[in-house]
């Protein structure tokens, strides 16, 4: 049994929450502040019910602050929208996280000038590499963050072949995800590693492709798969 | 038959004017002076051969200035470096492009900073929309530009299925590239028109992506497949 913590309270932190908890591990979510999470009775503004609503069917998830969380985690799944991020990690504390695995789902969308939104970095920099530039001794492995939440933790969800990417400075921290994304159902031959954390620049940037997407199809459960004629 | 003008004679033009007279167009490629043109002896910056030998092969392709190419074409394939292109588009002559359709099939890749280039538009534009910009009376349907120069004419060169995306303000343009499109073996089903011509800000943002993953895969025969589960 592992412990696992989780940042952030909206639809990709409860999906993560729910499913690792299921396959055996020990999950904590973080939040800023606990009561007020749990008091919060409106849909958020995805549409998506409030937290308390999920909560009450998932109470075998245990709920603290940021730095209760990250203190219990020995791997922490970033699940921030991205324009907190930062601040939120801040906030969770740098001895919770030193030395652990951080893994980052978060993308940097910025929705200030509505839909679609842009991204607040990208190009010749990525918001995965500015959260291991601003905390060096965490081990940061950007991976998930190119796909809707339910295949995150259910790839079989979608029929056929369909990948996941990994980006991180660290070959055992990236090792140690491979594990729990096997533990999803990814396959081995489904989960490409890109390289060092810079690469999360290419990922990063499919966001702008998935979102006109989804726009397309009008569905979110579709994936990005590198056809390689195998 | 159709009457085909091909900016540029680097690997992409080449591929592309060499498939299209193979499927019984006219085909005239454009360049910026052709004595020079044909005057190269050495390989291109990317080691590829100069176009004189290529040329020898395929010499019932013809040659002329950017202007006398786009005079000819009803339609045009934009296929020089994404940093030249407007310059290019400029130098074939408003007059020569006014209510044609311009295939852009460029990137945005800036290669001054070294390996992997940036890109120098995007997130908030991009080099499709630039050109639609600066050319409001031609017909912009960006397509092609995320794969290989060899799948772009001939997509079952690579086993399984894979997709290319279509951006443009101009249905009836983006029908007529769609049939180009199919005459090169692209099935309907794998090809996706996007939107207009600010889409083309989430296929040129896939550079980064395709790149990195040209890097890992250490072969350029791949390309993306957006698995909907169908």
């Amino acid at each position: 049994m592992t412990k696992l913590a989780i940042l952030g309270t909206g639809i990709v932190g409860q999906t993560l929450a729910a499913r690792l908890q299921e396959l055996g591990n020990e999950v904590m979510i973080g939040t800023r502040n606990v009561e007020s999470t749990l008091a919060k009775t409106e849909n958020d503004a995805m549409g998506f019910p409030p937290f308390k609503d999920w909560y009450q069917k998932n109470d075998d998830v245990q709920l603290g602050t940021f730095a209760q969380a990250a203190s219990f985690g020995e791997m922490i799944f970033n699940c921030t929208n991205g324009h907190i991020s930062l601040e939120v990690l801040k906030s969770a504390g740098e001895k919770n996280l030193k030395d652990k695995i951080l893994i980052d789902v978060s993308n940097p969308l910025d929705f200030s000038n509505g839909f679609p939104p842009f991204l607040f970095v990208c190009n010749t920099d990525s918001l995965g590499e500015q959260i291991q530039n601003a905390f060096p001794l965490v081990k940061v492995v950007k991976t998930l963050n190119t796909m809707n939440a339910f295949l995150m933790v259910e790839p079989s969800k979608l029929a056929g072949s369909h990948h996941v990417f990994m980006s991180g400075n660290d070959a055992e921290a990236k090792a140690s995800v491979k594990s729990i994304l096997n533990s999803f159902g990814w396959l081995d031959k489904n989960i490409m590693d890109m390289g060092d954390i810079t690469t999360a620049r290419g990922t990063e940037m499919m966001l702008p492709m998935w979102i006109r997407l989804y726009g397309t199809l009008n569905n979110p459960m579709f994936n990005f798969h590198i056809n390689t004629g195998l």
